[in-house]
């Protein structure tokens, strides 16, 4: 690794040895390999551990460094194109391959409830599933049901766990789709979902909130929490779109 | 605002203060309005300074709160929901609300000369564009096209600038437009992107990868770079979903 000294640059430090530092990534690291640690960094490349740190800040907001407890800093693999925006619109659970985990009734919060058209008092179900790609948990999602959409449902007696989730699921494809919309946020992950996808609460996410109209209304609201740092969430049939923001990685 | 005292809570301080904090803006503080003090935020909750910075920095990833050099921290508005994936496909510039800047003649990017299926030796036209919604700067793209999408182009004599960029998404649109596909993914603003979004270098962004479809291969790729502060993207017909994961914000 180079020994580039940064003192003579003009725009701000940490962007330039962000840049010095990517290369490095590039053409000496591989996939999975570990840093050094921050002080050897800083003195490698003659700048303050605070500079240090904000340009691993920005490589890690760019996938390209991961941060994990116990190990250290380590060269991300390229991000993941998980498919969120399927050709077709289909509901929950038809064609996509998120896994029920449970189902209770619930209030929804205000967000959903403006969404849904209900008021913040009447009960939904709350459907809780997750999304596992290449063996990694990659998003976390509460689906929001209004009994009104699966008026059935009452009758089937099944309390709660995964087989009342899929019960719900059921319920909601026996209504014609008439579409579906959806909105891609920046977020920090809630402390369950957390948990769920294997990070610190507070972590950059990517919430992606989906609209399904069913009989001329919102019939369910669906909250996804993706996670920032492994997933490229894709949108139309070709799927993966790979971009680097125009530097190439060596996954190796 | 209360002083409820935080040493007694199993999760994470900065998680539950953010919480504590988010319910004081929806029920103290109305949009644009200043944040005290750090120091006076830390002692009114009884918590160290580093734990107070880490729930402000939580809720400006939620787009609560906005860091603004010389003003302090502020209450931000709801974010705007800015449309990113047309209900038809359609070329740049035909239907959408983004202003040519310039367009010059580069190498692509490693990444983009994948896309592109080109080598990085071979020249594409560069078009850089800008988008802007409610007065605000929200997107910065530029857009890669092939010398061989355009090949109509050499014969126009506008040597750069807005004329230039229009004149490559005309010849452009003469093509028949095959599909097109997108990926979002979290990244950092680059210094050039910054200065045109208002925002520091490497502030947290959202990028969006569009290829583009024709004549049975990728005939442009375009990588936009959003404010990911003060804009959530939306895809599909029904344009603006609003959620703030759980919580309802006061737009007063």
């Amino acid at each position: 690794m180079g020994t580039t000294q940064l003192e003579s640059v003009p725009e701000p430090k940490y962007w330039h040895l962000k840049t010095v530092l990517g290369e490095a990534l590039d053409s000496e690291f591989t996939v999975g390999e570990i840093l050094p640690n921050e002080r050897d960094l800083a003195a490698r490349f003659g700048v303050a551990r605070a500079t240090l740190r904000q340009a691993l800040e920005q490589l890690e907001l760019e996938g390209r460094l991961q941060r994990r407890r116990g190990v250290g800093t380590t060269v991300a693999p390229p991000r993941m194109g998980v498919e969120v925006g399927p050709a077709q619109n289909a509901w929950p659970g038809e064609t996509d391959d998120w896994q029920p985990a449970d189902c209770v009734q619930t209030a929804p919060p205000a967000a959903v409830a403006k969404l849904l058209g209900c008021g913040t008092q009447e009960p939904v179900h709350a459907v809780r599933r997750s999304r596992v790609s290449g063996g990694q948990p990659v998003a976390a999602e509460l689906l929001y049901v209004p009994a009104a959409s699966v008026p059935e449902l009452s009758a089937i007696e099944t309390p709660g766990g995964p087989a009342r989730a899929r019960a719900v699921l059921r319920e909601l494809g026996r209504l014609g789709l008439e579409g579906e919309d959806r909105a891609v946020e920046l977020g920090s992950a809630r402390a369950d979902d957390a948990k769920q996808l294997d990070r610190l609460p507070g972590a950059p996410v990517l919430l992606v909130t989906t609209r399904y109209f069913a009989q001329g209304r919102t019939a369910a609201v669906s909250v996804a929490t993706y996670r920032a740092d492994t997933c490229r969430l894709t949108f139309g049939d070709s799927g993966d779109v790979q971009i680097d923001h125009g530097q190439e990685r060596r996954a190796s």
